[in-house]
């Protein structure tokens, strides 16, 4: 069976593509640059619910996604968290902070700031461009010469 | 030269000891049980500035952590952030939430609670609690015949 994401997750948020452990999609949020990191693996709620080997993997996609973000939105700071507390499916943020934002330098959780949504043309432009970022970061000349 | 931590880390918290990659300690505030977890790399504030090797480390560490904490404090959930706005030096919070904590179900960073110091006697009490949750953990049969 196919891996289904939380609705309260997918609803809030753009599918962008599915890495190996991860799918990732794009918080339908204009006030940062935002990534859902979403393990594929049906009812693991923590961290240490994943084998070794994917732990290691997600490891590695927090990691490529907070460099993509850095160098795809040119944020001051990569803030990366996993809480679940609403919504048990393990999921993980990973979104870029800037000196001149809302909430910096507390928390963005310390702030109530309105939801920006992307329009369409929007949305499928950051998408776009996230896709490109990807692809140019793994090397894949194909993606990079389009 | 030893690995240094940032002083607002090592004030705000209690040594417990040192794993492959973090300095782990216990953040001095009863409200939740809470570690930190400091990389002991110079100079490193993001996650993607890890090698991929340390990266992998720093995954099985924190989900080692948050087991920890599960497993001694029969947390509901665990939480783990990696922000840094304020203090640079890479660090992540793993701690244990609980549906009747004064934050739940938001993340602890949306309610202002005043922090409630350790005293010296639970301080040592609760820091060889955790060593011995970990050493046991690790299977150390030495310490869990202690």
């Amino acid at each position: 069976m196919a891996f289904e994401m939380d609705e309260r997750l997918a609803g809030s948020s753009h599918f962008i593509e599915d890495w190996g452990l991860c799918r990732v999609s794009l918080k339908n949020d204009k006030n940062w640059p935002w990534l859902y990191l979403v393990p594929m693996r049906d009812g693991v709620s923590e961290i240490h619910e994943l084998s070794p080997e994917d732990c290691a993997l997600l490891a590695d996609e927090i990691a490529f996604a907070g460099a993509a973000i850095k160098k795809l939105y040119n944020a001051d700071k990569i803030n990366t968290a996993a809480f679940g507390n609403m919504v048990p499916q393990l999921h993980i943020h990973v979104f870029g902070r800037y000196k001149t934002d809302a909430a910096w330098p507390g928390a963005v959780w310390s702030v109530q700031t309105a939801e920006i949504p992307y329009t369409v043309d929007e949305k499928n432009t950051e998408i776009q461009k996230l896709k490109n970022c990807f692809a140019e970061m793994r090397g894949d000349k194909t993606a990079c010469q389009q």
